[in-house]
């Protein structure tokens, strides 16, 4: 790289005080227009570059945003990253994101790299495999702001936002008992993470009320991995009781289910109905369409950047709000109605 | 926030000198194992934080990397990211990342900020929109590396990392034509990116090849929008001469298409062909799965990375790479073969 460009250099250029060019570049009202025009059009013809880090370094203030999702390579991940990059970006702060590949490990020491580059505030989706939350501690305990979003824990002044994942969940296995299922099978993520922790809860929730059995051998924990399709469809095969109804928590395993489950010859929805979950693209495309629940990413992404900036720019409190949710829906397509 | 912890502070509380403290937060081995252990444990205890924005300062380097993607909700775009953040975060940078939205302005703007902040470097896909090149002079002009992939410009001293679009667009062709097609549409996305206009490239010249008309209503250029697929779909049922072979650029417009054309009583594959791009994960859930172009995005995210990175280490020296190609695969599927 060239040899960086200081305020001395252009006040030597300029034959000004630095303290005139840095008046200047501030816009301080006591310097001239004219002067002001000169010193940034030499500025900008030898690439002098605004020392952010330098003024940020004063006012320990860093303007950036770290995040960390599971993966980035996720379309309801990406949807909401959107969402927070949009308002990041209409305020002046630059996000920092990385990814925890769904590692406790990867997920630490990513939180250390964010902290040590002097992030502002956090927000955090958990990796599948988290069950500690030490690595957060350096956060609350120098109180600089942390947020989780979907995935999220329970820390002292810490808000989350999600949906009620129960509710959900409940909302699709009711919509399949409305629609004549009496043996359901629920297909979920990691039990560790609230939010298949909470849909199981709501299919439960939804058994009961309906006086149906809740049966361990319908409820299958995974890692909602597409290379597990065709053994989990085996399994539906086999089962001695017959199935009729699955919800899967999430589109694309639920997607390509209703796949696997036509070139086995079910009929899909009058031998098997199916419900998935966030309603990503793929619900759509696929034959029949998959009915699923609307997980508004977007909205939780601009919900989620919108609060954390309030939050530093002093207008809101958001570690006195606990729990945001946000709402969900229930989109009803062929895949559960004959 | 709470007052910053600096290294006076644990200088005072260990009754030792603020050289020691600094010392043993680098691990100087002219430090006691005993001294470093009683340092760290109260920089931990106290949260005291590496101060890397004031090290950088002092290096010039921000350890952080710039990145302007046209938008984030795209499934291939994340797929690159996936692999950009994969190696940055091995090598301990930071992935700073920003979305025109496929505006030039939003670009430029980005560009702005991402250089106030003082990248070391920049990666770019262009915005639909982006025909002036001037907000990346500044780069340019300072020596910062920056690196185009995916949508990519001709600029001096910028590689570009893609796939052979040209090659991509006359293979997809080619394979429409080898299974039966004598009148192909071609969708395109905007022209004044070189993925598109490249693909429509190849198109032109597999017709050539082959002696058929290259006839311009054939050629849609279009921001591939899923909102126009029903527009799209009457024109393809109005038109004179009976379209067999359809050649869209990406694979979620594709999908749409197929969706589209069934319920207007088309047969896929024996009316009417289809063939999309990108190899999305849509394009083996829709029936019939389809054809398309696989685009290794994980795999140009990976290189981008590799390549940023081992330029700012010295290691090697982009700057005199040009163009980076990588390799692209048809993938033949129910939509294109009786």
């Amino acid at each position: 790289m060239a040899k960086k460009i200081t305020i001395y250099d252009l006040a030597q250029k300029l034959n000004i005080s630095p303290a005139t060019v840095s008046r200047s570049l501030n816009d301080h009202p006591a310097i001239s227009q004219k002067t002001k025009d000169k010193v940034l059009s030499v500025a900008k013809e030898t690439g002098y570059r605004t020392n952010k880090f330098a003024a940020n370094l004063s006012k320990q203030k860093s303007n950036t945003i770290g995040v960390i999702v599971p993966k980035l390579n996720s379309i309801f991940m990406s949807t909401v990253l959107s969402g927070i990059e949009k308002i990041a970006n209409n305020f002046g702060y630059n996000l920092v994101i990385s990814q925890s590949l769904e590692s406790q490990e990867k997920e630490k020491l990513n939180a250390k790299t964010l902290f040590d580059s002097g992030v502002d505030a956090l927000l955090v989706s958990l990796a599948y495999e988290t069950d500690d939350y030490d690595h957060f501690t350096t956060y609350t305990d120098r109180k600089i702001p942390l947020l989780f979003f979907d995935r999220v824990c329970d820390l002292p002044n810490c808000p989350t936002i999600s949906i009620d994942n129960e509710a959900a969940g409940y909302d699709a296995t009711q919509h399949l008992i409305k629609n004549g299922c009496q043996n359901i099978v629920h297909i979920s993520g990691s039990l560790k993470r609230n939010v298949y922790a909470g849909r199981l809860e709501g299919y439960k929730k939804a058994l009961y009320k309906n006086k149906f059995p809740v049966k361990p051998e319908n409820i299958i924990e995974s890692d909602l991995n597409i290379g597990q399709v065709k053994e989990f469809v085996a399994r539906i095969k086999a089962s001695e009781q017959k199935v009729d109804g699955i919800f899967v928590s999430n589109d694309t395993f639920a997607a390509n289910c209703i796949k696997e489950l036509i070139k086995e010859g079910f009929r899909i929805p009058e031998d098997i109905k199916v419900i998935g979950f966030n309603n990503d693209p793929v619900s759509e495309v696929i034959s029949p369409s998959l009915s699923t629940i609307e997980y508004p990413g977007y909205k939780m992404g601009i919900l989620a950047g919108q609060s954390i900036i309030s939050h530093l720019s002093g207008s809101i409190n958001i570690q006195s709000a606990d729990q945001i949710l946000i709402k969900h829906k229930l989109i009803a397509r062929e895949s559960t109605q004959i």
